[in-house]
């Protein structure tokens, strides 16, 4: 399979421009299609997931024998991994977009002013959007699918370890595209994944509309450093379990256990436990006890481990980390008030949890923390799209500007205003 | 009047490190201040702002003085000068934020899922918001007071030819917050106007999470360029009247005059006229007419000028031009699709209008042109914040994330999500 034009020496930015301007141009007839067209195209890309799972399988072969040869775990291997139940799930995921329903078109707050114009908002694509990602060539077909049913135009850049399942998949997708009649350059995929072309790509702020990095915080960071266009940024999850001291001891276990060992290796698991300093004593034998049942390794605060021996000393390293393993850091707090101000130094504006039975505590905590979940007798892993009935999400916003939190298809469109007049003019 | 600290040789960035330091942490108790001490706030710098007119006039005087001595043109004098009268327009603006409803707390579409959870949105503020504009000083009172009632705390940088009057400004602010109970760096003035200032300001992504920059192309290429926190941009307005062929002449005579002359210094006053080749004949001697009564200089497409003679020919500049002027251009299309070709090529994505009767047409120039304000049979002088209801406006952003079109308090906050639970966890 060709790999397409290289990008990688001094006609770098002029070819990065050039594939960019040919997906932005594509966009407009993407935004022109109705639905019934968009959930066509879906289908028909998911039909040759399955169909075409033989070649698919076979490149994806390529990557994980150079991948093997390079050293790569097996943790990382196993995600880097195609098999054909994973694109019969892949395939699932683009029906389950095509049945949801289409953001674009969308009218909302419709008023008339005493001028005698009607203003509302209509919600529109916002043309291309450029999305940076890791090793799971998955990724590839379900940020598409996303794209698509927003009608908007996109340029992936997957990791190198991916290259050949990624360019496999692109050239599926752009051949489901010229199908339904549409410009196979509304999915296109960077030819290379080196950082210049990034680079070169990141400086197109008249032509990309948005751009989305999913990966690890040294991916991030390059993207928002480099980048001339919008970034919503996906961070990493510190998240945090806070035991107030008006909280049901027994739901406060439940909560934590489920928060911290239901799945630790995702951004929504529970990396810190905040214990009020009067239901310490109480609550943490019996949750350390739980905890350690389950495998946890504790790591305390002094306080901590007065009352909890097992648990390790903390260092100041451990109360921003992400472990994404069974590792919790404990903490024994005066207030809620000293909760929160913990929680907002060390937090990444993930989803934060209140356990507590009283009233006041639980609207301050909701109103003071200013993370992008913010809950109230609830675990952790709830913070998800799928679970809070955004029908599929393409990552989880921990900035503030247009998206925080999960965002699905509606946070991929913008609102512009339109106005409905009979000849009036401004007096 | 003390300047505060100078930034300008190696211990820039620092300083301006320290400042957004203390404006965030500020930010905090801003955030949780209630809407009636808002509210109290901002009547209280509108009477001081009466109250101390002598010392504002002063120190505006100083400017004037110096803006006089390096040549500045009447126009931009007149701009820069505050006057009793003045001073009171901005007090009353101040009033009327004031009876705006706060955006801040206000929860929406709370449901219940599948898993006995309730999901909603929480309006909040964004925290630290720094806005960068040129010479005019009350823009320093309209912009704090919006931020203010919004939640956010705000990093000032006005024109170097404002400083005195941005100084004193600022510091009749400071006292106000003081006097209330908010601390005085909810509100911080740059002690200097200085790039490299600047330069250091858009580098602390992780204490300031937006930036909007109020001013020529030039300032906001500078923000965009040097930015690593978010950006709004409030671009020119290339706006466009389209005469389909559909049209109510009589009417797009009308909405063509309003449209252009009614206001032409302001970026939503049109700049070209597009009109359909089925009525060019019989339109644009009308229009010309009243364009030329009204003291409009004519630029015309070859086929414009084959019928208004009095039209001297367009150049490839004049397309994406903003003249702030009496200047028309004008160009005769074959299609609608051809207008929405040109708007889309040489448009700035502020506002466009359609003159028409024909359905069909109406909807298309509606879903096919994406610029923020999109209307049919109606002034582009109605982009307005004010018009559309939004009560008061920090300006009309050209780019689509998070806002498009004119801004309002509402612009100027985040959602986030909330739960709330009863011990729910995940299966």
């Amino acid at each position: 399979m060709s790999k397409g034009i290289q990008v990688g020496d001094v006609g770098d930015v002029d070819d990065v421009k050039g594939l960019a301007q040919r997906a932005k141009q594509a966009s407009h007839a993407l935004a022109r299609a109705g639905t019934s067209q968009k959930n066509d195209l879906l289908f028909t890309i998911a039909d040759r997931l399955q169909g075409k799972h033989a070649l698919l399988l076979e490149e994806n072969r390529r990557d994980l024998k150079n991948a093997e040869e390079s050293g790569m775990s097996a943790a990382m291997l196993d995600r880097l991994e195609l098999t054909e139940d994973r694109l019969e799930v892949m395939a699932k995921g683009l029906c389950d977009v095509a049945a949801l329903p289409d953001p674009v078109g969308e009218v909302s707050e419709m008023v008339r002013r005493p001028s005698g114009i009607q203003v509302g908002r209509m919600r529109i694509p916002f043309g291309l959007v450029a999305i940076i990602y890791e090793a799971r060539p998955n990724v590839t077909t379900d940020a598409a699918a996303l794209c698509l049913k927003s009608g908007n135009a996109t340029i992936l850049r997957g990791g190198s370890e991916a290259i050949h399942s990624n360019q496999a998949l692109a050239a599926l997708i752009s051949g489901s595209l010229t199908s339904v009649g549409l410009p196979p350059e509304v999915v296109t995929m960077m030819p290379t994944t080196s950082r210049e072309a990034m680079r070169a790509l990141l400086q197109l702020d008249d032509l990309v509309d948005l751009v989305l990095p999913r990966g690890g915080e040294g991916l991030i960071r390059f993207v928002v450093e480099n980048s001339r266009i919008p970034v919503i940024k996906h961070y990493k999850g510190t998240c945090h379990v806070y035991v107030d001291a008006g909280a049901d001891l027994s739901m406060a276990v439940t909560l934590t256990i489920n928060s911290k060992v239901q799945r630790p290796g995702v951004c929504n698991a529970a990396e810190t436990l905040l214990v009020h300093q009067a239901v310490a004593r109480q609550f943490l034998p019996v949750v350390g006890a739980a905890l350690v049942q389950h495998g946890v390794e504790l790591r305390g605060c002094p306080r901590t481990r007065e009352i909890l021996r097992e648990a390790t000393p903390t260092t100041e390293e451990d109360w921003p980390k992400e472990y994404l393993d069974l590792i919790l850091s404990i903490k024994v707090v005066d207030t809620l008030a000293e909760a929160v101000e913990h929680i907002r130094k060390y937090g990444s504006q993930h989803t934060e949890t209140i356990v507590t039975n009283d009233h006041r505590a639980a609207m301050q905590f909701i109103h003071e923390v200013d993370s992008s979940s913010v809950m109230i007798n609830a675990s952790t892993r709830f913070a998800d799209g799928g679970e809070y009935g955004l029908g599929a999400e393409i990552g989880i916003s921990t900035s503030k500007l247009h998206a925080y939190g999960p965002m699905g298809l509606r946070e991929l469109t913008a609102q512009k205003f339109i106005v409905f007049g009979q000849g009036n003019i401004r007096i």
